[in-house]
């Protein structure tokens, strides 16, 4: 089995997409993550639900979530005043995750490989390099243990 | 909102349970992992998929994906072979990931804080020290963004 036959559908955002859009993509879909691509169509990065979130809660919260009774605002209206007009981009941290990709034509051991090496819950999976899908741990998992 | 109210189902495993049998579940649900409860049933720690990926390959060929040609046995056959007979507590890493905790009268925002102070995909809600269910960032998401 090579990894073109393992993908899973996955939704795909790029670096100028919308965050709005990308983040109402992953609420309807209860996605963890969207793979990022560049304006090429090449992988570039993962933008984490959980990257959204950070993005939404203001900082000194972060800092110290008891505070989070003196914010006035509702998480749902932060969604729409922080996430307006805002592209993908914004929302990857500083040092944006690391995708880890294999080819197409790679072997199941080398995507468990890749997974393993970079604690990647998900692979990306390129040929001539677009992406094609990806191959979660979970989705790894199934197609190796006895049900 | 309380975070009691936004619990989803999330399938528990505990630190001496059947290492198989736990990504056997990740397998059948197509789960990104398993929260882990000690023996009293108090959170301990997230099992990621990706996790056990790691237990079943070879550091050799993590350290060098393109070795992976020379491994004689499939990567079905090594589940069997190294997680028979082996606690979860073998699969977790030397320091687990932290599991990120809110009370089950925490409020959004505050589970929202804790999310994205640790950067964590899910978050586990506890009552009298017992985990009564997770959230997950993309259920946050679907809380909080327009549809």
């Amino acid at each position: 089995m090579q990894a073109r036959d393992m993908v899973e559908e996955f939704p795909v955002t790029s670096l100028d997409a919308d965050a709005l859009e990308a983040a109402k993509v992953m609420a309807a879909e209860r996605l963890p993550g969207l793979v990022v691509v560049d304006a090429r169509g090449r992988p570039h990065s993962i933008l984490g639900a959980s990257q959204v979130v950070r993005f939404l809660v203001p900082r000194y919260v972060q800092d110290d979530p008891s505070l989070a009774g003196v914010v006035g605002e509702s998480l749902a209206d932060q969604v729409a005043d922080k996430l307006s007009g805002v592209s993908v981009r914004r929302l990857l941290p500083e040092e944006p995750q690391e995708l880890a990709v294999v080819h197409a034509d790679d072997t199941v051991l080398e995507l468990a490989a890749v997974m393993a090496r970079l604690r990647s819950p998900l692979v990306a999976v390129v040929e001539d390099d677009q992406v094609v899908g990806v191959v979660t741990a979970s989705r790894l998992l199934q197609l190796v243990t006895p049900q």
